[in-house]
């Protein structure tokens, strides 16, 4: 594996929770919505196109597994996968659960809200069952 | 190939770009910004999870070939790449070129601004030059 260093600002706005075979997943820290981040363990990387064929498909895969996950743990109406990039560079996955009636629904997510930290007994046990349905 | 009908909303919005093995592809009649929609033809699909494998795979190869050409065309900073599809639900994949200071810099584009309808000549060209970059 290339090396590999975790954006600061990816680092101060999440949890971790998994490592799968390209991509760490965290939580972010925000009650508002249950929000993924998937980050391809190798430094350098800005667009999808940054990574080879294989990569991009073993990226789609965990985006698909992720995907199932965090559906089935909170029963979402709808899921948004994108990587925007806009303000943090290094490239990363969003996989966030959207409830019709949400807080910025039927909006996008970014820039809506200021976060709401979780309390810590929430985020563990978010992380808990969402890694119990990765298994 | 199942059964295919475009959802009315993307079809009023967007323009006939190219057809990929799996997605027809579109340009959102939006001068705003260089943004295409790939929408896989087939009926009953509202997120990557509902495509098998394989399908996810040709996919994320087709995504990365417009991306690229889309990148190459347009020049732009960065790439957005996202299913959202809380308000239209048919699946489909936003692949936008952004510009560090755009009319929505550094947010995302969704909701930021009323479209912005092409000139006819500025539209036919832009497809051109993407159906160019795709050969």
């Amino acid at each position: 594996m290339a090396t590999f260093t975790l954006d600061p600002q990816l680092e101060a706005d999440s949890l971790p929770l998994a490592d799968l075979e390209l991509c760490t997943v965290r939580l972010m820290n925000d009650a508002n919505f249950p929000w993924l981040l998937m980050v391809p363990r190798c430094d350098g990387l800005a667009e999808l196109i940054d990574l080879d064929r294989t990569k991009q498909h073993i990226l789609m895969d965990e985006i698909a597994r992720i995907s199932s996950a965090l559906k089935s743990v909170t029963g979402c109406d709808k899921l948004n996968v994108a990587n925007l990039g806009n303000q943090v560079r290094q490239l990363h996955i969003h996989v966030i659960a959207r409830f019709e009636g949400d807080a910025a629904w039927a909006g996008p997510v970014w820039g809506k809200l200021p976060a709401k930290p979780y309390e810590a007994t929430a985020a563990e046990e978010l992380i808990e069952a969402i890694r119990n349905a990765l298994d």
